[in-house]
Order: C-alpha cells, then structure tokens, then sequence
C-alpha cells in the first residue's frame, strides 16, 4: 500500500535530534507537550501563518513552526523536513486535511502503521476488521423498509456528523433522509457512550501482554456533539422535529469520565482481539486507537467506530487520567507517545513503530 | 451481631507487616493505589484466575493474589488470610459478593463498622438512621392509588437499578409494575444528583471536629447510568415507552463534578448528623461512606440513599479531588483509608477503626 | 464612578505584609488557597461566625476569619481592614452580597476593574460591550407577539436562574410567563455550552499579546442547572408543563470539560476583542472573566453572557486543568490571581489592577 521505504528514510536521519512534528490542532497542544517532557524538538506545521494561540500554552507550543498554503503542500515539503529530521505524529485532523491518499504515501517517518487507514475508513473492512475480533457492532439495516427499532443514518464522508439523524420508524425516515448522498443505516444502540483510550506497543512487553507486545488503557472520555447532547435542555428530538428543528451530532468537546472497575476486564478482552486481529490483518495497529462504545443495560458493549490514531478525546488528560495514574504520574497519551520513541531509539527498533 | 472479636484476632497480627487485602473490581485499583502510596502490602482476592487487566496498572496491582472459586470460599479461608496479616477493605462488591450474613461474620479484621450493613440494607432502618439526623429523603408512597406526582419504582434486590422504572400516574404505573417481585413506591424528586464522598474518622480530631472525631469530604461525582442517561439522544421517556423501551438505571460509570460553594454548610452539617445519630444507633459509621443526594429549585438537599463504604463513584480521583486537593495533594479515598490503618497503627488505636 | 483612590489607598498599606480576602462563599476556597500558594496571607470575611468547613479543608482555610453581622457591614469596616493591609478579590457572590453600589464605592483595594460592574450588570451596556467587539448574541425579541422560535424568558435580578423558562410558541409563552417582573425575551440558541475562564493582564506581555498586555485561557467547564440539566430522566419539558412542572435553571454546580482544538483560534479572539473594547470603553476588565457560550452545530459562538471576574466554574480546577497544564503546572485562577498580585508587587505596578 504505502511506498514509503522506512528504512532507506530513517538511515538519513540524525538520530540523536530527532523532531516531532504534528499539524496545529486537534490534540497537537497535548502531544507537543508530551513530546517536550520526553525531551524532543517538536515542529508545527501550520496553514498559512503562525497560530497566536500557542503563544497562551507555552509547554504546548511547538519550537518551531512550519508554515504552508495549505495541508497538501506537505506533500512538496517532505524532502525538506526530512532534512530536520521530522517523525509525524497524525491525528485525525492531520490524516482528513492531507487526505487520505497523500497520507499513505507521505515521505516522511509516520507513526503508527499507515496500512490501518484503509480498514478503518472503509466501513466494510472495519466491520471485517471488529466483528473478525469478536467485537460486537450495531447491526447495519440494509433496506430502510425493514427499520423496526430505532437506527441512526449517517451519511458517507459528513464532517463531524453533520445531517446525521434519528429514526425510529420507516415513515420518520423517509420524512428526513436526502437521497442525494450516499448513507448507512445503523442500528441505534441504546445505552451510555464509553470512548476508550488504549495504547498498543509491539515492541515492549512488560504490562498487559498480547501475543505480542503489550497493551495499555490510558483513558476515557465521552464525547460531547452539538446540538444533540444538549437538546433536552429544549425539548424530545421527535417535539423539535415537529418544529423543523434538526438536532445535530458536531463534535464540540470532550467530559472526563470513568467506567465502573468490573467492566476493565471487558474493555482489555475487546482492544486485546483488536490487536491481534489487526496484526493479523495488516501488520497492527501500532501506538494510541480508540474504540468508541456503547454500554447497553445488560453490561455488554456495542463498538460503532473504531479511530486507529490518537482521538481528541484524549484532551482532557494533559497531566494524566485516573487511569494512567495507576501507569505513572503525569502521563498523557501525547507523551505516551514520546516514551514509545524514545524507548525504540534505546533499542534500536524505530522501524517496528515507524511506517 | 457480628461474632468476630477484633481485640483477640489482632492479638495474633504481625502489625508490622499488615496487609492490605479487598476484592479485585469495584474500586480495588484506587484501594490497592492508596495502600501502596501509604507503604502496606496488598492482596487482590480474585475468582479462578489471577485478573490480567492488573498487569496494565502497575500502580494499582495487588502484590499478591488470593484465588478462590467463588466469594464464598473466602469464608474457609479466613485463617490462611489472618497468617497473612490481612485486613479487608470492603467495598461494595465485596459484600455484594459473599453476601451480608457471610460479610458479618467473616472473621478477618475489616475496617469500618460492619454494624452499618444492617443499617443500610434494610429501607426502614436506613428511613430511622438518616430521617432521625434530619436528613430529608424522598417520600414513600405506600398505595400506588395515591401517586400524584412522578415516583420512581424500584424492585428490592435488583442488581444495578435494573427494572426500576419511572410513573408520574397510577396509570403508567400500573402498565408497568410487574407484582411477582417486591418494590417500593417512592417520590421521584427533581433536581440535579450529586454524589458526596465523606469520610469519617473517630480517632482524628484535627480537622472538622464532631462530638467524637473529625469528617473530610473527599469528592463528589455524578453518577452515569445505562441507559437513562444518554435516552434523550433518542426521545423522551414516554415517546420511548410507547415503541416499547424501557429506560434503565444500571450503574456504567462515574463523572467528575464540583457543587456550588455555598452549599458546602449544608454538605457538612448532613454529614456530620449523620454520623452522630450512626454513633447513638450502633457505634458509628467509620471511615468513608456516601450520600446519594439530588439538590432541588430551592437548593434543598434530598437524600435517596447512603452508601456505607468506598464508592465507585471516587474512581476518577485517584490521584487527587478539587476537594481533597485542599487538605493534601495525591489524596484519594482509597489512600485516605490506608493513612488512617497508618495513623491506627501508630496510636495504638486500630481497634477503634476494625471490627 | 467609583470615588475610590487607589493611590492615596495603597500609600498607607504595608506592601510586603498585603492580606488577601474575599468572603467566605463561591470560590473562595480556591482563592485561599491559590494565595496561600504564592505566599500570601489570607482573611476570609463571614456573616455571623467562623465557618467551620473550612476545618475540613486546612489549604483552602484562611488565616483570620472577619466576621461582620451582614455583609453590608463591611463597608464600615473598611478602614479597619486597611489597617489590615486587606486586598479585596471579588467573586460573584461578594459582589451580589454588598450590592453593586457598595461594592463599588468600598474604600479598599480592590482586585479588577470596578467599572466594569456598570458595564455587566446593564443588559444594554453589556450588549454595546460585546456586539461592539464582534461578539454574536442571542437575539432579542421585543415584542413576544414576534416569538417564531425558541425563546428563552429571563426575569432581571432573578437569583440563579430561578422562573427562566423556554417557549416556543407565543401561546407557550403567554401560558407560563408573570406580567409582574420586568423581563427579557431572548433566542434560546441550539448548542452546546462551554464556559470560557480568561485571564486578563494588563501588565505582563509574555504570552498571548494584546495592544496592551496579553490573555490567558485557563480552564472551562460546563454549569450544572437544576431542574433543568437533569429533567430528562422524567420526561420532555413540554411533556412537564403539561404535568405542571416547571424546569428551573438554578445553578448548583460545575462539570469539567475541553473543546475541540480547531475551535481555541476563535476562542481567543472573541477574548482579545472583549478586552480591547473594554480598554476602550472603561480602562479594561482586569484579571479573571468568563464569556458564557453556546457552540452551534455551525461551529459558531454564541455568548449569551460574559462575567468579570471568577467564576464558581474554575472550582473544578483547584489543581489545575488541562489548558492550565500547558502553562505552569498546579495553575488554578485563584491561584494566577495572586501571582499577578506578586508580580505587580515586584514591578511596583499594583495601581494597573487594582481599583
């Protein structure tokens, strides 16, 4: 799939400075302060001109700033940050703004495996990729005639959810749908929404250990979407519709939150099989994903998405969770990944976590 | 009630070399975590199989595991654990799990007053302790004829909330109730819940002074509950009742909050009442407990439930709560448990905090 | 407007023995503590008696208690607190507590700007304030006749919300609203709410620069209303009124959390614009304050409020929260109030912010 040759790439580079590199937003404050406690150079990469905002976070600003027009620019520039001895860190805005295609052929050292993209983002793969790990996931209803229990219908490629809506009977759904773009519909799942932080390491295996490597569950969050999580201040979705209001489902920000203790052994269960599925698979996935669950009231969970990098939801754990504390004090996922670096540069085993 | 004689099952610990010992779930990783900042042994007393999902929290692992069958072994071996210096921190799955007769008469030194259990279990007897130190809590409603506002329907003996359903006439109730299993009628009471982590010692008088002792309050949380607290993302109750689903109240995790400063007083004066009218009625309830209380419109404090022990609810301040953090950083409730074996320890006093 | 003279003031006052002091409500445990941590001596002003929760709580205790019979008392006391070396912090309840005309005439060393009192509390100013710095609002609707959406009636001077109810319809409207308080109809935005928690200073010009001085974005979080924040455990507002409940919107405390980052740009330039204005219009809000937002599914700001000094909303952060982090860690406002204090102090500038 990707071209990049990570060995040829790294035997250029200057080992002893190397430079980590993200774009400026997402989780970028997070893992350029996570890179700077490890004790890396970090650069920014920014569209346009240098983002003022940095100036407020000084532990968060990158050293250095690399400005271009736009993301696909970063395409022209590979040669010139590999001169700097750049590791991109991508989050999902960094793997949205680039697309997709550019991604996976970037020249440059990425962490994290770029083969995980096409498993994730096409939504049969993901289904081939979870179910085939014996996760369970929201039933796709095929044909719109056979809704018979509530099913949410998103559309293809929609920012942030944008259009995506409820249905709970046939007629609610041809009421609403557009059918000039393509749509999935899913099996609305009833329950409290759970976003799971792990971290995967192929190349340490103290911990949690997989067949190989070792696993981590860094924290948790539940993901807060404008205007659906508020709506109720307002009135039912069915009221609101009744009034031409359609609730929306934008992601806006992030709780802190925790799961109840007897539900862990579940949770490592379900990211165990997705690892070694993935391995399997494609090669793993390597460093941070996050599987975004749903706790139904029989305590089992239904995983509707899976994001195979570092998710913003990981934010609100600058200075650690409740559940890296128990890992090691002040631990975020942005300098998890910076220990994963520096632990690979001790054992000479960039390539295993590198693509 | 309980047989076990604290004074004599001490005599024969090696009180250097205590060890701190609870059931692996509910909240044992903060307990453990606390155990281990305050220099104790520990022990995770697991069924079947040493739990794996420890090994991803080095911090918060048992140093040693106790396997039995089933809960109820753990009976059997009370005098293998007793040569191990053991002291039982019960939680609430703990008891859960052996059972209240089998917890009462365990004969293992166990901190906190095992009086409280009976206290607390049984509805009247919980109605006695907390109306008698003025507490207020929801109404009964004895002849579901006579519901005129909305109540909460809850089955005895239901794990986790489950089929606890909500009525606001004797109309609704009716289609719901199901008569084969006991329940009670109470009055739903609006307002906002706030979980309050006290934690009361008798043998510390520094601090907030009581008539005996001093109380701290630790944190506070909001419990989140499959799948009433994330229905709204689909309609409202009864639109939802209509199509056949029924809202649950099963426990998946916890939230972190804070509450208006104002009302600290009355937090305090609850909990300080509390526990005095626990003192008269049987010796007091010792170490922390919890009030499960929802502030109303004109911020008054109803109280539906106490919990007698460590709640999960103090899960995500394991390191620390915008409470505790004002008596000492890095201080949990779980830690807060093993500075008070400490400071026992030291003054000859564990007798007073054991039973 | 306010007659005070802050030089003539300070000239008395022994500077290096300065007492911080706020009363004994919203914030001030936080406050306490936050000057206790940059060495400050600290006087906490209460009605009637010491409070004794702040036993409970030994960092967050101050060092002298003053107690004044009510809180308007103060105002006699003023030149006895001088001798004192007091300097007043505000918070929203000692400002409510004296009363604005008091609060602004009081003959102490004030943190802020008291001018901007006028400014906040005066719908209309407050409007020319914001609007005239870009802010968008909430609509106003003059005439209830023209209600085409939702709305959300507001009485003035209502104590924490209390009586604010939505409409959405003039027949909704007219049904619940009480023609004896005056009131304002204004647009209920659809969104969620982030409450933004700024620091302002005009002395220090590392960082985020303005014209003049520069901006820090300390923390947010989301505010906890009851009835309304927890109605949808019961039903549908329409579905209450119906029953003749009355969601209310009283505050009774705060939940943690952090935006999407793609959003801090704006973030901080609807901050930078309110100070700038204020600069122009009144000298500047100095120090702490709070823009009240909803994010629309547009990704768009809509501030239906702004508060000029500390709000009860950076209570969750008494150790620092996740934007804090990634400037100095254990950063809590209280905490960079005295800081500024101290660095005024050492650059003889406590003329700049104080008033």
């Amino acid at each position: 799939m990707t071209e990049v040759n990570i060995k040829e790439l790294l035997a250029s580079y200057d080992k002893k400075n190397l430079v980590i590199a993200t774009a400026c937003s997402h989780s970028s404050l997070q893992l350029f302060n996570g890179a700077k406690k490890e004790g890396f150079k970090t650069l920014g990469i920014a569209i346009g001109e240098v983002k003022k905002y940095y100036d407020a976070f000084p532990l968060g600003k990158p050293d250095e700033f690399f400005i271009v027009e736009n993301y696909k620019d970063i395409m022209k520039c590979a040669e010139e940050l590999q001169q700097k001895n750049v590791i991109v860190i991508p989050h999902g805005s960094f793997v949205e703004y680039l697309g997709p295609k550019n991604f996976t052929t970037l020249n440059l050292p990425t962490f994290g495996n770029r083969q995980v993209l096409q498993w994730e983002s096409d939504r049969e793969k993901e289904r081939v990729w979870l179910e085939g790990a014996g996760i369970t996931m929201p039933k796709e209803v095929k044909d719109a005639r056979n809704i018979e229990k509530p099913v949410i219908v998103k559309y293809h490629g929609a920012k942030g959810g944008k259009g995506f809506f409820i249905a709970k009977t046939f007629a609610e759904f041809s009421k609403r749908v557009k059918h000039d773009k393509p749509y999935t519909i899913q099996e609305f799942v009833m329950g409290t929404r759970y976003y799971l932080h792990y971290f995967y390491s192929p190349i340490q295996d103290t911990g949690y250990k997989l067949k190989k490597g070792s696993l981590q569950l860094l924290s948790m969050d539940r993901r807060d979407e404008t205007t659906i999580d508020e709506v109720q201040r307002l009135g039912s979705i069915a009221e609101l519709e009744e009034l031409g209001i359609h609730p929306t489902f934008v992601v806006t920000g992030n709780i802190p939150i925790v799961m109840r203790e007897s539900l862990l052994p579940q949770v490592f269960k379900m990211g165990e099989a997705v690892v070694e599925k993935s391995l399997e698979l494609f090669g793993g996935v390597i460093g941070p994903f996050c599987l975004e669950t749903v706790v139904t009231e029989d305590l089992e969970f239904k995983v509707f998405e899976i994001s195979a990098r570092i998710v913003a939801g990981t934010n609100p754990y600058v200075s650690g969770s409740p559940y890296s504390e128990l890992i090691q004090p002040d631990l975020s996922t942005g300098r998890r990944i910076a220990q994963e670096l520096r632990y690979a540069l001790k054992h000479d085993s960039l390539e295993e976590i590198l693509t």
